[in-house]
Parts: C-alpha cells; sequence; structure tokens
C-alpha cells in the first residue's frame, strides 16, 4: 500500500501523536509506503482566502470558481499542489485527529477547504440524464481508500444509537460520505478510540493492539456500502433515493447505505 | 434584543456579505442592539495551539484541561476572552456561513475550538445520580438563543429527507446540538438558502425579504426541540434515551428532538 497519514494534533507527544507513530511503523514494518501530513507541524495556514489563488482570485473573490481556474491554470500554492500530488500518490489515506465538538479540528477542516478544490474533488464531470456529475463513488480520487482515526473524550455509551451525542456513524457521516466519498475515495469503517480523557497506560496497550491489528489488515476490509449516486439508486436530477430501495424502517443518513 | 453575528466569509462584496449587512441593518432598524464578529476582517486565529495558554499551558500541552486553567485564571489571550465576553453580553447569536463540505469553513470552526474551552463551555456543572454536569440545556450560555443562516450551492432536493447529502437538519445536527445546545443555547430552526452558486437578482430580492422576516419574528420564534440532558428523558451515566419516549419509527439524532 502507498498510505498518507492526515495528522492534526498540536501536541506530538499525545494519544493522537502515539497513534500516529504507531501507524508508520506499524505500516513501514509490514513493507508498506508512508507520507506523513502533521498539519501542526507543517503550519497548515487553516484559512481559504484569495491569497489562495494569486493572480487568479477574481474580484469579488469567487471561492469555487477560482479555485478550479487556479487548478486548471497550475497555480495554486506549492502547499495545497503539493497535497493534492500525495492523495493522487497515495491508495490509501488515514486521517488521524481528536473528536473536538464532534467534528474535525479547524486544522484539518482546513486542509478539506483548501485542497479539496472546484475541478480537483468537486465540479468534476458531465451531467445527463443518467448522470449528475461524477460524484459519491466517482470522482478524480476514485480507486482510493480511506479510514479515520478518531479520539472521542467521552464514553462509548453516549455515542451510541440511543446516545445524547447521537450515533458516531452518524456523526461521522458528513465526513466520510460527505467529504471523502464525494471525490470517490472508498471509506472504510472509522477507527474510534473513546474515554480518552481518562485512558490508563493498561488500556492504551489495549488500543494500540486494536489499531495495529487495523493497521494490518486495512487491505482485506470492506468498505461502508455507501450507495453510488449514478448507479440507478437516485432520481436525477434531485437525488432523491428511489423509493423501496430503503431497507424498511431505515431513513436519514442511513438511507445512503446499502441494505 | 443584544445580538452578536458571527461572519465567516472571506469576501465582504458575496452573498454571505450582503446577508451579514442585511441582518445588521434590519436589527438595528428595529432598534436592536448588534455587535459583529467578522472573522476574516479581525484575522481571526483557527488554529488551537499552546499559544493560545500562555503561561498556562503544560507540557505536553492538554487541550482541554489548559484551556480551562486559563479560563479559570483570566489568562486566554484577549481575542478568546472578547469573544467570550460577547456571547456573555448576547441573548441572541447569528451565525453567517457558507456550508463548505457539509460543515463550517474552518475560520468557524476554530473559533469554536479556541472559545468554547474548558470549565466555559464544557466541564462545567456537576455529577450526581441525576446530573451528568451542566450540559444539552443548561450551562454557561443558556438563557440565549442561536439561528444559522447558511448558505449552500446545491439545490433544495439534494438536502431533503431523501436527498443524497442527507436532511439538512441531521447535516447541522452537530452544530445545533452537539456545539450550541451543549453549552445551554437554545436553538432557532435555521436559515438556510439553497442553489446559491446560481442566484440571480430576483431570487436575491427574495431571499433578503424572507431573511428580514426571519430578524423580525426572532423573539417569537419557537427553538427546536431539543431534549434536555438532566430532565429525566435520558438514563444516567450512558446518556442513553430512555426506552419508549421516541415518536414511533424514529432514530438516530431525531430522538433528541422531543415529540
Amino acid at each position: 500500500m502507498k498510505t498518507l497519514i492526515v495528522h492534526a494534533h498540536p501536541e506530538p507527544n499525545s494519544l493522537n501523536g502515539a497513534l500516529k507513530d504507531l501507524a508508520v511503523s506499524t505500516l513501514e514494518g509490514a513493507g508498506h509506503e508512508v507520507r506523513v501530513s502533521d498539519l501542526y507541524a507543517m503550519g497548515w495556514k487553516a484559512v481559504v482566502d484569495a491569497r489562495d489563488y494569486g493572480p487568479d482570485a477574481s474580484s469579488p473573490l469567487k471561492v469555487a470558481l477560482d479555485s478550479g481556474r487556479a487548478f486548471e491554470a497550475g497555480t495554486l500554492t506549492a502547499d495545497v499542489l503539493a497535497e493534492q500530488e500525495k492523495l493522487l500518490w497515495a491508495d490509501t489515506v488515514i486521517f488521524q485527529f481528536p473528536l473536538w465538538w464532534y467534528s474535525m479540528p479547524a486544522i484539518l477542516k482546513g486542509w478539506v477547504d483548501r485542497v479539496f478544490t472546484y475541478r480537483f474533488a468537486y465540479g468534476v464531470g458531465e451531467h445527463s440524464d443518467t448522470k449528475y456529475g461524477e460524484r459519491f463513488g466517482e470522482g478524480t480520487l476514485a480507486g482510493r481508500r480511506a479510514l479515520l482515526s478518531v479520539t472521542a473524550g467521552g464514553p462509548q455509551a453516549h455515542y451510541a444509537a440511543r446516545g445524547v451525542n447521537g450515533p458516531i456513524e452518524d456523526l461521522l457521516f458528513p465526513i466520510q460520505h460527505g467529504i471523502l466519498y464525494y471525490p470517490g475515495i472508498e471509506v472504510l469503517p472509522p477507527f474510534v478510540l473513546y474515554g480518552t480523557d481518562r485512558m490508563g497506560d493498561e488500556e492504551y496497550a489495549e488500543a494500540a493492539r486494536a489499531w495495529e491489528r487495523r493497521l494490518l489488515t486495512l487491505e482485506s476490509t470492506e468498505p461502508i456500502a455507501f450507495r453510488r449516486q449514478n448507479s440507478g439508486d437516485y432520481e436525477i436530477p434531485s437525488l432523491h433515493l428511489k423509493e423501496g430501495l430503503e431497507p424498511a424502517g431505515r431513513s436519514g443518513f442511513g438511507l445512503h447505505v446499502r441494505g
């Protein structure tokens, strides 16, 4: 495998830092190639602005169109071009981050906002009676697989089907489906550690073993069965799931996962 | 009303900029006090790091504990202190932002990550057999109301109950429930404009009228009926919704909205 690890924690000597280091050593030890984007260490610019598009920025700024024009002209900033190149190089992408306020840390959201430009990650493909662009299962990053490795301070029960936070698979849906599957990446079930505010040495040792097992079985892990947009499951152009396709009683985000 | 508008768009001459300006003029015209946090204009630092806690940062950095210690010592940075003061001043908070990758722009997530510190927005209140801290309906910001004003490039159909993006109320749940209701803020139904990639002058005029109507009826608008955590609806400490409380067939995020 060629694995890109995108890492988003300010403290190298943290649980997230340890999981990232363990991923590097485990994958390299198994003969895989690994590259790391350690966003804090890189001083990643988190905020989209006109400087991202240089001479291709229009006035007033149009984020989508300007990013697409700069992408096509090859004039995106060097930091963004490097990340797009790493994504095209990789066959597997691991995101390591703490769940802050039920989502990614801002620095990682800013990586998505800046790297996933128009014409690269969205605004790809033609529209017709049977196709609404190349997205949700098709697109620039098709053929790749991704995995979220997430730490959550609170206990697992709070993220269960009836838990007050909402189910973890729904909290991660905007990332897994909306960000990753959109440009074509297949998404493996996430690796989530809970209760990390109170994790002792013994619990860490157990978590590390579980993480190694996940890392060493990535290639045989089945992705989440998100429905492909252009496979016939959706009406075009409303992109409503066709009536009757869902398992009985399923609604919401779960509609977009096959049977 | 005392309204804080938190605005997150890089271009003043944009739809989001126009909606923010219209909110200021409409509310002030109706005799309300308004303050604006224009995050791009302020050059808001989006990224949590050790500099946020100055001499109170521990090594290794512990984001939650260090932010709580700096909050209690009054040594958070001036920009964060100013935003916390604005939140305590306001009775109404409006967030104006474009939906980028199904969530907030990174600069706004970074406002949350940095301003919603431990002991201010979480880690508040005691735990007992009937209470699991002050959160989800109670907390430092109780008594305030918030409203998301969001622009989405894609058409409304894609955000409907069967739409490929998932329902808008579920996409916004991690923000409305997870970020805003958590420290006690009641959340009004969002104001969402769709299809903004192709909005003409006539559609803008109609959207502006709808926005003015929402702004002038904020005080009489009922908030989303999220369930209070410590009201008896949840088991403690699992925080599972008690069996039988949900309307028939409801699951997922919808469990946490009453009747």
